[in-house]
């Protein structure tokens, strides 16, 4: 299957993931509900180590910190790659595609370095 | 700067984030704080599209509903990968360095195919 | 001042919480912003005893789960409780608006007992 | 059943969403597991009106967004007493129970005033 001989960062950690869930026999846990709810928990997991924080820069965090921030990082990135490789999404397209939309609905002449308006636009954005 | 003329999926997605937050002067918003925040929100988009289903496979979806799905898994990778911009981590060696972590915690022969199991090993996991 | 001395379940737990913060000089960090990221990671903890269960009734939670899950709710509690304080917001009269708004915009009669109308609905809702 | 009839907060909210679902037989829907995703997407939301403000001050906020933070904080609530009452959780008792743990793991006298104490105390809390 050329798919998976296909090289980049993408495939690479998509194979990673399958040889260690089918080790584990863990293939029937993840429907894309359940792997979409375990990303938001990552998610959260790294929005906790910030919530205190000022900024979060690299200074603020500190290099133990900053250990757990890029695992935690790495935790969403695999459920997002895991949730991809199950409904077969391409990521690197739907980045184009959503690019195209977000250049489209925030133009660069009309949002620029103004807090708020870039906060209005995001309202208009409706997510 | 060797870095920026990287190929890969992530330098390719990180130039096209750094092109259009420079556009539209918006760095000055992205500390890491707000940026994992922003990652949190598009996650809770994400599995709300899940949340009532079944299990949400690409049937149960739809075709529309898929593209949705789709556009909010770019805007997560995008916000993980703005991130790791702004706090320079490799995402690729975050993701090997973990998975190192993962196989020692989960051990195959120990949790394999079993829902309990797998269940209290996420428990020990202590996420 | 006579609201500190109502009775009822949210002005309790909303004194409790500020004798807790102010016996340890906590007000600072207690932001808006930075509370409504702690409520979500408190949410996403919750989320989390459920990810991998089939509907997380009573019983297949157990006991042990059941308890670690009234804690995560109470954690919610106690942020969402705490932001109202803070940006003195009446829990109770928002409900009751909200309500309104929802019985508006999910009529019973178009919506009743159907999963597929229920989530179109949903996305109605625009959430 | 005494229950029922029971005055409060929490026993007012809880019967005026057991009517409004009952009205709509979404009762279906409503296992914990959906329960807990439906608070953590809502939650997401409250936080997406705070991720690009300073402080989310009531000033910052204005009316407009004060409006849709309260209906969002209404929404929260609306799931965590309706999960409450899915896993028959007391959630005053739960608050009760979870500041005693609180007040002996946060020390008032180790942990007072520091921002620093604060967040390392947060991070043995393990949450």
């Amino acid at each position: 299957m050329a798919e998976q001989t296909a090289s980049g960062d993408f495939a690479t950690i998509r194979e990673t993931i399958r040889t260690f869930v089918d080790e584990r026999d863990w293939d029937q846990f993840h429907t894309p509900k359940n792997l979409s709810s375990a990303l938001c928990v990552e998610a959260a997991e790294l929005l906790e180590h910030f919530q205190w924080l000022q900024t979060g820069s690299r200074e603020e965090l500190g290099a133990a910190k900053l250990e757990q921030v890029r695992h935690e990082m790495a935790d969403v990135l695999v459920y997002l790659v895991r949730l991809a490789d199950k409904l077969d999404v391409d990521l690197n397209a739907a980045v184009s595609e959503k690019m195209v939309l977000n250049r489209a609905k925030y133009p660069a002449d009309k949002v620029r370095g103004d807090a708020r308006k870039y906060d209005e636009y995001k309202d208009y954005k409706g997510t």
